[in-house]
C-alpha cells in the first residue's frame, strides 16, 4: 500500500489526498459554467474543462489551504476561480497564438471560432469573478484582481517581446511570471489568506507558487525544442516557427556569432523559415548548451520552490508540495 | 447665460455640471491604462478612450452618486472601472473572424490585430476590477461581477441568436439587456450604492439605467436602417448584412408573407446578399411598419426611464438624467 503511493506521481497523490474537494471543485465548475440563456458557452468550454485537465492550479489552492488548517467551504470557490481563470487565459491565447493543439485536442477556435472563444473567456472571467465575491474576502479579491492585471500585461509584454532579438532574459521572467507563475503564487496565496494563516505563511505560499509556475513554465519551453510531442500534446518546434523569444532561444542568441545571428534574424525577426531551419536551430541550442543551461535554470527555481516551504507548519501536503517541485522538473530529466 | 445652457444637448449640461469630476476619471484612466512593461496597452487603447468618447456610461455614475448626496471621492473610481469595462468590450467586439470582415469606422483590430484587441481587452478588464477592489465595497463588486457576466451572456446569446430567423423579440431584449442596458443599470446603481443611499432610491437608479439602456440600443438599431452614415458613424444596413436579427427585422420577419419570408430565409439565415436586396428589406421594413413600431418602443423604454427617476431626491441632475431620456430618442424623430 504505501510501495503503491510512494510510486504514483505526486500530482496524482495529492489528487487522491484532496479526492473530495476535487470533486467538489468539479461540481461548483459545472454548475457555474451552465448558462441558461446562451447554451453555446457550455458547448466551448466543456471541451477544455472537462478533457481531463491536470486540475494542478486548483490543486495548489486546496493544498495551500489544508495546509494552514483551514476547515471552512470557499477554498473550493477559490480553487474554481482558478480554474475558471486559467481557462478563460486558454481561451484567449487560442485566439491569440493560432495555435492549432491544445492538451492534444483542437482548439476551441479550430471547433468554433475566434469569436465565441473571446466572448466566452470573458463569460468565465466573469463567473470566477462572481465566485470569489461570494467569499467576501477583499483580501482575495485583491490578490486575484492584481494578479489577472499581472497576467494581462504579462501576456501583452510577450506579444510585443516575441519577434525581437534584443529580448533579454529579464524581459522573458517578466514575461513568465506574467503569463504563468502570477496565478500559481495568486492560487497558493489565497489558500492561506481564506485559511487566515500567519503573514510568514502567507509569503511562503506566494513564494513556493511564484517558483513553481516559473519553473513550469521553463521547462514548457524547454519542451517544446526537446519534448516528445505525443507525450506533450503540441509539436517540437512551435515556440520557434512562432517566433517566441523563449529561455533557450535567447541564450542561443546571446552566444551566437555573425553568421548564426544572421540565421537568427531571418528566421525570428524577419520570419522568413524554409525546411531544415528548425533542424539547425536545436544544432545551434545544442552547440551552446543553452537546452543544458535552460534546464539548469528550472531545476533552480524548484530548489528555489522546496526552499521556500520551509516556514510552513509540517503536514502531509508539505511532503507533497516539496515532492511536485521535484517533479516539475523531472520531466526534462 | 440660462438660454444658452438650455439649447444645449442634456449630455453636454451634465459634462459641464460634472466637469470636475470627469476630469479626475480621465486622469485615473489615464494613469491606470499605463504599463510600465507593455507599452502597447496605451497604443492600442488610447484611440478608444482618448478619441473623444462621449462618456455617457462614467457619467451616469457621476451622475447618480451627486444626486444621492455622496462627498467621498470613490464615484471617480466607479465611473473610470465602468468606462475601462465599456472599453474592454468595445476591443474584443472588434475582433473579427476572417469570414466575417466588419464594414463601417476603422476598429481597433484593424489598426492592429486581434491579438492585441484581446489581451489589451483583458487587461483593461482586471485594471478595472482592481479600481472597484480599491473602493472596498463588497456590494459594489457583487452588482459589477454580476453585470460582467450579464454582458458575456448576452453577448454570447447574440452570437448564437444571429442568422436565426427564429430569433423572438424576448431574446432580442436579453441580448440588449446584456450587451448595453447590464452596463448601464450597473453604472447608476453603484452611483447609489456608494452613497449608501436607500433601498428604493438605489431601486430607481438601476430601473431608470436598464430603461435608459435597452431605449440606447433599441435606438441604435433603428438607425442602422434609417440613419444617416456620417452622424452615426457607420453605414446604413450593417445589421443586415452581418444577418443580426435585431428589433425592425425581427417585426418585419414576424409579419412576412411566405414570398417574403423566403427573401428573409435567403439573405438572413442563408446569407445569400445581393446587390438590392437591402433595398427590398427597407421596403419591407417600411411596408410592415416595422421602423415605427421599433420607434415606438424606443420611445416606451424612455418614458420608463423618466418615471423610474420619480421616488429620487429633487436635485438639478435629477432634470438631466429625465431629459437625457428624451434626448437618446430625440435622434430618431
Amino acid at each position: 500500500m504505501l510501495k503503491t503511493e510512494n510510486s504514483q506521481k505526486p500530482h496524482d497523490r495529492m489528487a487522491a489526498y484532496l479526492a473530495e474537494d476535487l470533486q467538489a471543485v468539479n461540481d461548483l465548475i459545472r454548475t457555474r459554467m451552465a448558462s441558461e440563456h446562451a447554451p453555446r458557452i457550455p458547448e466551448v468550454t466543456a471541451h477544455l474543462v472537462e478533457a481531463g485537465g491536470k486540475r494542478l492550479r486548483p490543486m495548489l489552492t486546496l493544498a495551500a489551504a489544508h495546509l494552514c488548517g483551514y476547515e471552512g467551504g470557499y477554498h473550493i470557490h477559490l480553487a474554481a476561480t482558478v480554474e475558471f481563470i486559467h481557462t478563460a487565459t486558454l481561451l484567449h491565447d487560442d485566439v491569440v497564438d493560432e495555435s492549432g493543439q491544445r492538451r492534444g485536442r483542437p482548439t476551441a477556435n479550430l471547433l468554433w471560432d475566434n469569436k465565441s472563444s473571446v466572448l466566452v473567456g470573458d463569460y468565465l472571467f466573469s463567473r470566477s469573478f462572481q465566485l470569489m465575491v461570494e467569499t467576501g474576502s477583499l483580501r482575495v479579491l485583491d490578490i486575484l484582481s492584481n494578479a489577472s492585471a499581472t497576467i494581462a500585461e504579462g501576456e501583452v509584454l510577450q506579444l510585443t517581446a516575441s519577434q525581437d532579438l534584443a529580448t533579454t532574459e529579464a524581459i522573458y521572467l517578466q514575461v513568465v511570471r506574467g503569463k504563468t507563475a502570477a496565478l500559481f503564487s495568486a492560487a497558493t496565496e489565497v489558500g492561506g489568506v481564506i485559511a487566515e494563516a500567519p503573514v510568514a505563511h502567507v509569503q511562503a505560499l506566494y513564494d513556493y507558487g511564484d517558483a513553481l509556475g516559473i519553473a513550469f513554465q521553463i521547462v514548457d519551453d524547454l519542451l517544446d525544442f526537446q519534448g516528445d510531442a505525443g507525450a506533450i500534446g503540441k509539436n517540437i518546434g512551435d515556440d520557434f516557427r512562432e517566433r517566441k523569444l523563449t529561455m533557450p532561444l535567447i541564450k542561443a542568441v546571446a552566444r551566437a556569432d555573425t553568421e548564426e545571428r544572421a540565421f537568427w534574424m531571418r528566421t525570428i525577426e524577419k520570419g522568413r523559415q524554409s525546411e531544415g531551419d528548425l533542424d539547425t536551430a536545436l544544432d545551434l541550442l545544442h552547440k551552446h548548451g543553452a537546452l543544458r543551461d535552460t534546464a539548469a535554470q528550472a531545476r533552480d527555481w524548484a530548489a528555489r520552490a522546496k526552499s521556500a516551504l520551509a516556514p510552513l507548519p509540517d503536514h502531509k501536503i508539505k511532503g507533497m508540495l516539496s515532492d511536485l517541485a521535484d517533479y516539475v522538473v523531472e520531466r526534462i530529466t
